[in-house]
């Protein structure tokens, strides 16, 4: 078996907090600027900041800072390690439903 | 945008450790006991009951003892939740990707 490491660990481990996980919500609509993600959040900003680098430092985001406005964006496929892994968690069961899912959805008429 | 809350911070805290996730692995492929579980580990074996407790405690495995054997299994569908989460997280970019690929799914020849 794989083993994704350090890369998870820093993935799972920025996740496992809500702030962050809401910031990545909303990067994952569109980037947005650092005053934009900040609004939801009755936090004060070195706070948000602090959470931006432990998404940064992890490699869930990205951010590019032109003048004095950072705009912060979902890095692509960041969470691809997470969800790759995640896929060979499937128990016996669970993969047995998954192929049935996929003969299913290769059986049904096709969508107009 | 619901909010898994919670369930979601104990699930991707108690992933966000290598031994931890070892374990799953394990048990993905099927249930063990916990003498199966530490054989892999140079680990004391109280240090790996308090990973299989983190483990429990956020839903993620279930235990049974059955005289003086525990028995561990992964929580079937313990893992839904973070699924579902990722799932969500998609970019509009990787959505349509998702999409073309279920075209193309549809489209291909049936397996033989």
């Amino acid at each position: 078996m794989p083993n994704h490491g350090g890369e998870l660990d820093s993935v799972l481990r920025a996740l496992a907090d809500p702030t962050r996980r809401a910031v990545v919500e909303m990067l994952a609509v569109s980037p947005a600027v650092v005053s934009e993600l900040a609004a939801p959040f009755s936090m004060a900003l070195p706070s948000l900041m602090q959470h931006l680098r432990v998404l940064e430092d992890a490699g869930v985001v990205t951010s590019e800072k032109h003048g004095r406005v950072r705009t912060v964006s979902l890095r692509p496929g960041a969470l691809d390690v997470l969800h790759l892994w995640l896929g060979e968690q499937r128990t016996p069961a669970e993969r047995q439903a998954d192929r049935l899912g996929i003969h299913l959805t290769r059986s049904a008429p096709k969508a107009t």
